[in-house]
C-alpha cells in the first residue's frame, strides 16, 4: 500500500495547492487587487479551478483511491484522510465540469448585478439571477444525489453528516427556547449604548485589534490582518493563515469584535496539525466547527464580563476621551444590548440565530417549490415581522442584505452560522469543566489553558473526524442547545434582571 | 485560418493567466507574505511553471503552431503573434522539464545561501552554488543551442536580437567615451550633497512618491504601490500592474528616485495596447528597452534640472525642515554627484555603466571558461580597481552585492541594464526632437506629451517588434550610443564645468 498511498499523497498536495492558490488569488482580490484587475482575476481563478477540478477527476486519483479503499475502513488517519479524498474526489467526479463553469460564471454575473441591486434596494433587478441560482443549486443537488431533500447534498457539502432533517429539528428546539426569551427581554427597558455613535481614532482601532489578536494566541510570524470590505479568514497554508478587518470610524465594536471571530477563525486553522497541511485533512472539520470557534472567541470570551474585567483598563488608556467615563459595567452592556433588528450581521447573541432560521427555512421552501422566488420579498418579511415585530422598509434591508444567495447556491451555507453558536457553548462548557485553568486564564488574560484544550480537543484534529464525532469526542456527549441555552439564560439573564427557569 | 488562430489565442492566453498567476504569487511573497508562508509557496511557484510548462509544450500547441507557421512570414500583429509564441514554445520544448525543476530549485536553495553569504561577506560558503550555477547555465545554453557564444543564448532570451558580439562592441564603444569622462570629471572638485544622511519622515516620503507617480501618469486605478525590499514593478494584468518601493529613514533619494524608476516600467505596461493583454505580444519588447524607459523616467526626466524647477518648491513646503535652506541648484547638484563607488545599484549616471560591464565581462569568460568561479572575487576586485581605483574590502561589497546570479542562470540579464540607459537616451532625444510640447511639458509638469509620443512609438506595441526594429521605427536610426553620450557630457559637463569635447 506504501506506494500507492506515497502517490495518492502527492496528488492530494497538488490539489490542495492549487486550491491554496485561488485562496491567495481571492486575498489579493478582497484586500489590495485594483479595480483594473478584476477581469483577468475572475478568468485566473475559474482557471485554477478547472486545474483542480481536472486533478481530482483524472483516472490516476480514481485507480488510486480504488486501490486503497480498503483503507478507508481503518480508524486511523489513514484511513480518515482516503474517506475525505474519496468524498471529495467523487462529488467532483458527480459534476460536469461544464456545469461547474456554468455555475461559477453565473454566480460571479449575479454577485456584479447584487452589488448593485443592494444599493439601489432593487430585487427586481436580481431576481432573474436569483431564480436562475435556484434551478442550478437544484441541478447541483441532483447531481450529487439525495435520498430525502433536495438541500441534504448541500448541506452536507459545508456541514458534513448533517441534512435538512437533523437541523431543522435542532432549529426548532432551539427556537421554541429563543422567542420567548426574546420576548422576555424586549418587556425589560431598553438599554442605550454609550459608544455606539462615538468616534474611534482608525489607527488606534486597528492597534487595538492587533493587540488582542496576539494576546489571543494568533501567530503573526505564520499569518497577518489586512483591511477589506467584508473581513474574512483565509488559510493559504498552514504556516499562512490571514485575517482581515475593517475599521469604522464610528464603531468601536465592529472592528475589535469583526477582528476577535476572524482571530477564532485563524487560531483553529493554526492549530492544525502541521503534518495534514496541503491534504484534505488540513481545514476545519466543517462549516459549523469552524463557526463555533470564531464565535466562542467572539462571543463566550471577548463578550464576557471576565474578559473586559483585564482588558476594559487597558481599552480605556488607549481611548480615554471616549471611555474616560464610560465604566466596565455600562460598556459591558454596551456590548451585550439585545435588541431585535433588520441585520443579521449586525444582531445580538440572542436574535442572531433566528435570522439564520429565517434563511435556512426559506432555502428549504425554494428548493421543495413551494417558495417561488418573485415571492421571497414577501416571505421574508412575513417572518421578520412574526418573530421580530420589523418589517424591513427596504429590501436592501431585507431579503438583499446578504450576499450568500447571489454568489453562492442556494442552500447550504447558512445553517453553519447557527449550529456554530451551539457547538461554541458545548465546546466551551466542556473546556472550563475539564480544566479549571482555562477560565482562570481568561480571567487573567492568559489564553494559553483555553487554547490549549481547543487545540488537543479540537484544532489539531482538522478535518479528520466528522463534526458530529468530534463533538462526542471533545465534550463527551452529542451535540445538543442545553449549554448554548444555559449560556444565554445566564449572560442575559444577569443583564436584563429576568427570572430563572423553573426548574 | 480563423479556427486555429482562435484556438491559439485561447492557448496562449492560459499560458499568461499562468504566468501572471505566478507573478501574483511573487509579488505576495515579496510584500505582504509571513515567513511561515515560504515553503507552500515556493511548491506553489513550481507547480504553476510546471503547469505553465507542460502547456508550451503541448502537441496542441505544437500542430497550432505549425498550421500557422505560414503566417509568422506577416508584417502585421499575426504574424508577430506566431513568431513570439514559436520562439517560446521552441525555448520550452529544448528544456527537458526535469531541467527545469532542477535549475529552479537550485537557485532557490542558491538564494537562500547568498542572503547569508552577502550578510556574512562570506563567498566561500556560497561558491559551490555559483559553481553548480555555471554549469547549469552552460547546460541551459546547451538546450537552447548557440552558434558562436555559450551566453548568446541566454542575452538572446532577455534582449532579443542581441548576442555577445554586438553588446561586446557597443560596451566598448561606450567604455572607451566613459572611462575618460570619469576621470575628468574625478579630477574636479568633490561636491558634497546637502540632502544624504538627512533625516525624511517615512509616511511624507510614499505621498510625495505616490504624488510624483501620478503626476507622470501612473493610473492607481489600475495599479497600487506597496512596500518590499528590493523595489520592482510587477504586471498581473493589463489592468493590474503594480510597484514597490522601499523608504529609508535617511534616504529621501532611494524612495523618490526608485518610485520614479518603477513608474517608468509601469507606464510601458499600462501603456501596452489592451488587445494584446494576456498574449506573448502584452509585455515589453525586450529586458532593454524595459529598462530604457525605468531610466528614462527616472534620469532624463526626474533627474533633470527642468523636472526640479517645476517640483522642487513643493518638495521643499513637504520636508521644510530639511529643504529650507537648500535651494534648487545645490538640490539639482546632490541628486546628480558622480562618484565611482562599490555599489552599482547606488551609482551614478556617469558609472553605472561600467558596473554593469564589469558583470557582463565576467559572465562571459565564466562562460567561456576562462574565469573559474573560484577566481571570481579576485577578477572582481582587479577590474573595480581598474575602472574605479577602487577595492572592495568585503565580498559583501564586491561580488556578493547583486542577487542575479545567485537566484538566475550566470548571463544573460545584466547588459539589459546598460541598454537601457543608451536606449533611453535615444528614445527622449527623438521625443524632444520630433515633438517641441515634450520639452515643454515636462517644464511645466504635464507629461501627457511626453507619455503619448512614448505611447505611440514604444509602449502601445508591446512585444511586437524586435528591440532593434522598434528603436529604428521610434528614433529613425539604429541603436548607439552617441545621444547617449550627448546627454552625459552636455549634463554632466555644465554640472562639473568640463570642456566641451572638441568637435
Amino acid at each position: 500500500m506504501n506506494e500507492p498511498m506515497k502517490r495518492l499523497r502527492h496528488q492530494l498536495r497538488e490539489v490542495a495547492d492549487l486550491e491554496s492558490i485561488a485562496a491567495v488569488l481571492e486575498w489579493d482580490q478582497n484586500t489590495y487587487m485594483p479595480r483594473g484587475g478584476a477581469e483577468a482575476r475572475g478568468r485566473q481563478l475559474a482557471m485554477i479551478q478547472t486545474i483542480a477540478h481536472r486533478q481530482l477527476v483524472s483516472d490516476e486519483m480514481r485507480s488510486l483511491l480504488r486501490q486503497l479503499a480498503p483503507i478507508s475502513d481503518r480508524d486511523d488517519e489513514d484511513g480518515a484522510l482516503i474517506r475525505k479524498a474519496a468524498r471529495k474526489a467523487e462529488r467532483a467526479r458527480r459534476m460536469p465540469s461544464e456545469f461547474v463553469s456554468e455555475l461559477k460564471e453565473h454566480l460571479s454575473r449575479s454577485y456584479v448585478c447584487w452589488t448593485q441591486a443592494r444599493k439601489h434596494s432593487d430585487f427586481a433587478s436580481v431576481q432573474p439571477f436569483l431564480e436562475k441560482t435556484l434551478e442550478l443549486s437544484l441541478r447541483k443537488s441532483e447531481y450529487l444525489g439525495f435520498e430525502n431533500h433536495p438541500m441534504d447534498p448541500l448541506v452536507d457539502q459545508w456541514d458534513p453528516g448533517m441534512n435538512v432533517s437533523t437541523v431543522r429539528s435542532l432549529f426548532s428546539e432551539l427556537r421554541s427556547e429563543l422567542l420567548p426569551l426574546v420576548r422576555k427581554i424586549v418587556d425589560q427597558p431598553r438599554k442605550e449604548s454609550s459608544i455606539a455613535g462615538v468616534p474611534f481614532d482608525e489607527e488606534r482601532q486597528l492597534a487595538v485589534g492587533r493587540y488582542i489578536a496576539e494576546a489571543l494566541g494568533y501567530d503573526f510570524e505564520r499569518g497577518r490582518q489586512d483591511l477589506t470590505h467584508h473581513p474574512f479568514m483565509t488559510r493559504l497554508s498552514g504556516g499562512d493563515v490571514r485575517i482581515t478587518t475593517r475599521v469604522l470610524p464610528n464603531d468601536l465594536e465592529y472592528s475589535l469584535f469583526s477582528t476577535i471571530h476572524e482571530t477564532g477563525h485563524a487560531l483553529y486553522e493554526q492549530g492544525i496539525r502541521a503534518d495534514f497541511d496541503a491534504s484534505p485533512l488540513g481545514e476545519g472539520a466543517s462549516a459549523g466547527v469552524h463557526e463555533s470557534q470564531s464565535r466562542l472567541w467572539e462571543n463566550l470570551v471577548g463578550r464576557s464580563l471576565s474578559f473586559w474585567k483585564r482588558f476594559y483598563p487597558e481599552l480605556q488608556t488607549h481611548f480615554p476621551e471616549q471611555l474616560q467615563e464610560v465604566d466596565l459595567d455600562s460598556f459591558y452592556s454596551s456590548i451585550n444590548r439585545v435588541e431585535p433588528s433588520l441585520i443579521r450581521t449586525e444582531a445580538d447573541e440572542v436574535t442572531y440565530n433566528l435570522h439564520v432560521m429565517l434563511r435556512f427555512e426559506l432555502e428549504c421552501q425554494m428548493l421543495e417549490g413551494t417558495l417561488r422566488v418573485s415571492d421571497l420579498p414577501e416571505a421574508w418579511n412575513a417572518r421578520m415581522s412574526d418573530d421580530f415585530q420589523l418589517k424591513p422598509t427596504e429590501d436592501r434591508l431585507g431579503v438583499l442584505q446578504d450576499v450568500h444567495w447571489y454568489c453562492e447556491t442556494i442552500g447550504g451555507l447558512f445553517q453553519g452560522y447557527a449550529l456554530g453558536n451551539v457547538m461554541s457553548a458545548q465546546f466551551y462548557y466542556a473546556a472550563i469543566q475539564s480544566e479549571p485553568k482555562v477560565a482562570e486564564g481568561v480571567a487573567e488574560g492568559d489564553f494559553k489553558p483555553l487554547r490549549d484544550w481547543l487545540t488537543a480537543h479540537v484544532y489539531q484534529h482538522g478535518a479528520r473526524y466528522e463534526p458530529i464525532e468530534l463533538i462526542e469526542k471533545a465534550t463527551g456527549k452529542p451535540l445538543a442547545i442545553d449549554d448554548f441555552m444555559t449560556y444565554l439564560l445566564e449572560k442575559f439573564g444577569a443583564l436584563y434582571s429576568l427570572e430563572r427557569r423553573s426548574p
